[in-house]
C-alpha cells in the first residue's frame, strides 16, 4: 500500500501548462505545495506553484533531484519520455504509473490494449510503408484515417484518406514515422468520460460529456450529456476495465464515439486530467483536478456527482479577447491560463456556463 | 478612472496568510500573476503565487520596489502600517485605499465613522485613564467591554467588565494603550455581510451569514442566514453607505449584531476578504476572492447570488486532524492552508458543506 500524503506535503508535476496550473491550484486548496518541472521558467503552472524546476525533460539528473525533493510525482501530459518517467518513479511514487504512459503514447499499443480490455475501438492496421498502406486500405475500406503512432495531439499528425489517390500524400504527412490506419467512424456524437482510481483501487466516474471539435481542437463540452442511462453504464464498464487493467492511480479521460444506434467505440485515452473534464470545476463539489490530486496523494476519492449542468466553452486564440464579455454573464465562470502570447489555435482559457440540472 | 488590468497582469498582495493564499488562487484562475509580500519566506500565500518578496512591512524601500513591480496592490490584513500603505499607493493603485485602512485600524475612528455614515453601533466612549473609565462606565452602564483602539483581533486586547470591581483589571489588559469602552450588546445573533465596490462605483452584496464565535474566534457560519428580507435590506443600506463614503474598491466585511427585535448594530468592518465570507467559495459562481480580485483589477463585479446554501466550519488548531473524515462527507469541500505547524487557536483550514437553497 502506497503512503498517504499528509497535508502540506509536496507534489511534483511534470509539465507546466494550463493543466498543471489547475492541478497546482486544486492541490493548494488541499494544503499541498506543488513543484512544477518544465523547460520554460515562465510556464503557466510555475506561476501558481510553490516552486519551479526549469530543466529539459531529458535532463535525467534534474528529474531525479526533482523527484527526490517531493512526496509524489504526477504529470499533465502523456508524452513524458519513458526514461524521464522511469527515473521519477525510482525516486517517488509516480501516479499514474509508467504503464499508463507506455500504453497512451503509442496509438497501436493503445488500441490493442483497449480491445483486449473490453473497450471496443474502430478497426485499425499498423502502417510503415506504402505497401502496408495499400494492404490496410484494402482491409479497412474508404474513407480511413492515417495517424502517426506517437506524438499526435489536437489533430496533428493525421490525414484523412477519402480516395486511393490520396494515399501517397497521407503517407508523406507521416514523415517516415510509424503509423496506424483507422477505419473511419461515422459517429453520431463525440463523448468522453472522466474517471478516477485511488491507490486502494476504488473507482469514481463522472457523467459523460458531449464534445464538439473543430480543426482538431476541442471547442465545447456539454455535461452531463443527454444520453440514455445505458450509454453511461456502458462507458463506465469500459473505463473501469481500463483503469483496473492499468492498476491506474489518478484521473483518466476516455474519448468515445457514439454510433447512430447507440453503441460506443473507444477512440483514445489520456492518462491525465483532460480538457473535456473542465466542466467539473464549477459543476461538481469535487472536480477532476481535486480528484486527481486526491488519488496522487493516496487520499480517498470524492463524490463525482454534479450539482449543476455545464456548458464548457474553450477560448482558443483570439477567443480570449472576449474575456470582459464573459465576466458579465450570470453563471459563467471564467478561467484564464495566464499565457503571455495569444496565438491562433492556442488554448488561452475556458468558460463554464452553469445551469440547473433539472433544466436538462 | 483607474486602469483596467489586462489578463496576465501582476497583482501584489501585502500579507501572505491564508487569505492571501486564497486571493492568489482566485487571481490565478483569472490569469493573473500574484506577488506576495510577507516577512516570512515560507508563508502560505507565497507557496501558491508567482513570486514572493520577503521583507518587513516597515522596509519601505522593499515596499516601493514591490509596488513598482506590479500593476495593482491589495492587502489581506487591516493592520498594514500607514507608511507602508502610503508608499505602496505612491507606486501602484492601492485597492482598497489608505482611507479604508485608517478607518479600520482604530476602533474609535471606525465607530465614529460608522455612526456618521448610517451604520448605527453600540454606544462607546474613548478611554485612556482610570478616570476616563469610571466616567465611561457611569455613562454606558454595566456590563461593558473595554477594547484597545488598535491591533485587536480574534478577541485579543479585550476585557468584559461586569462589575465595577473589575475595572482596574480590565484597564491593565490595555497595557497603557488608548482604549474604547463599548456598551454591552445583548444580541440575539451575530451576522456579517460581505460586499464589494468596483472602481467605477458599482456595488454587489452577498446574502447575510450567521456566525458563531467561541473564545473570540469564528467557529462557523451559516449562509444565507435565516432572516427576514428586511434585515438583509437594512444591512445592505448600511454597508453601501460605508462603501461609498470610503470611495472603496474591493471586498469589505461588516460584522453586525442582530438584536432581539430585529434591529441591527454594526460591530466592525474589515477592509478585506473575510473568514465569514468563505462560504461563497463553493456556494456562489463568483466568490468573495474572485470578487475582490475583479475589483482590484478594475474589472466589473460578478453576480453574488448563491446557488447553494453553505455551512462553513473553521478548522482551528487540532480540528485540522479530522481532514480525512471531511473528505468522506458528500457535499463537503475541504480547504487547508498549508500551515506547517498546528497550534491551539490557529486557523488551519475550513470546510464548506453545501445544501440545496430550497432546503432552507
Amino acid at each position: 500500500m502506497a503512503p498517504c500524503l499528509a497535508p502540506a506535503s509536496r507534489i511534483g508535476i511534470l509539465g507546466g501548462g494550463q493543466l498543471g496550473r489547475m492541478l497546482a491550484r486544486a492541490a493548494a486548496r488541499l494544503g499541498f505545495d506543488c513543484v512544477v518541472f518544465d523547460p520554460d521558467q515562465d510556464c503557466p503552472a510555475g506561476r501558481s506553484a510553490a516552486q519551479t524546476v526549469t530543466a529539459a525533460y531529458e535532463d535525467l539528473d534534474a528529474v531525479a533531484r526533482f523527484a527526490q525533493s517531493v512526496d509524489a510525482v504526477t504529470y499533465e501530459f502523456e508524452n513524458v519520455p519513458a526514461a524521464t518517467a522511469q527515473i521519477a518513479a525510482a525516486h517517488a511514487p509516480l501516479r499514474p504509473g509508467v504503464k499508463a504512459l507506455g500504453v497512451a503514447q503509442d496509438r497501436l499499443t493503445e488500441k490493442t490494449f483497449l480491445n483486449r480490455n473490453g473497450a471496443e475501438t474502430a478497426a485499425f492496421c499498423a502502417v510503415q510503408t506504402g505497401d502496408d498502406l495499400t494492404e490496410a486500405l484494402g482491409e479497412l475500406g474508404l474513407p480511413a484515417v492515417l495517424k502517426t503512432r506517437r506524438f499526435g495531439y489536437d489533430g496533428k499528425g493525421q490525414a484523412v484518406i477519402r480516395d486511393k489517390s490520396e494515399a501517397a500524400a497521407a503517407l508523406a504527412v507521416m514523415n517516415g514515422q510509424p503509423a496506424i490506419l483507422e477505419a473511419f467512424v461515422d459517429f453520431a456524437r463525440e463523448l468522453s468520460i472522466i474517471a478516477a482510481r485511488s491507490a486502494d483501487g476504488a473507482v469514481q466516474i463522472y457523467p459523460l460529456a458531449e464534445n464538439r471539435h473543430a480543426d482538431g481542437l476541442l471547442r465545447e463540452s456539454l455535461a452531463p450529456a443527454h444520453i440514455d442511462p445505458c450509454v453511461q453504464e456502458a462507458a463506465e464498464v469500459m473505463v473501469t476495465g481500463v483503469l483496473n487493467a492499468l492498476e491506474y492511480v489518478g484521473v483518466i479521460a476516455m474519448e468515445l464515439f457514439a454510433l447512430g444506434h447507440g453503441a460506443l467505440l473507444a477512440n483514445e485515452i489520456a492518462p491525465r486530467v483532460h480538457n473535456t473534464g473542465h466542466w467539473t470545476q464549477d459543476a461538481c463539489a469535487v472536480c477532476q483536478f481535486e480528484q486527481h490530486i486526491r488519488a496522487v496523494a493516496g487520499w480517498p476519492l470524492g463524490d463525482p456527482a454534479p450539482h449543476h449542468a455545464a456548458h464548457m466553452v474553450n477560448l482558443i486564440g483570439e477567443d480570449v479577447d472576449d474575456w470582459a464579455q464573459w465576466l458579465q454573464i450570470e453563471n459563467a465562470v471564467l478561467h484564464l491560463y495566464g499565457k503571455r502570447e495569444t496565438r491562433a489555435g492556442r488554448k488561452m482559457g475556458h468558460v463554464n456556463v452553469l445551469s440547473a440540472l433539472s433544466d436538462r
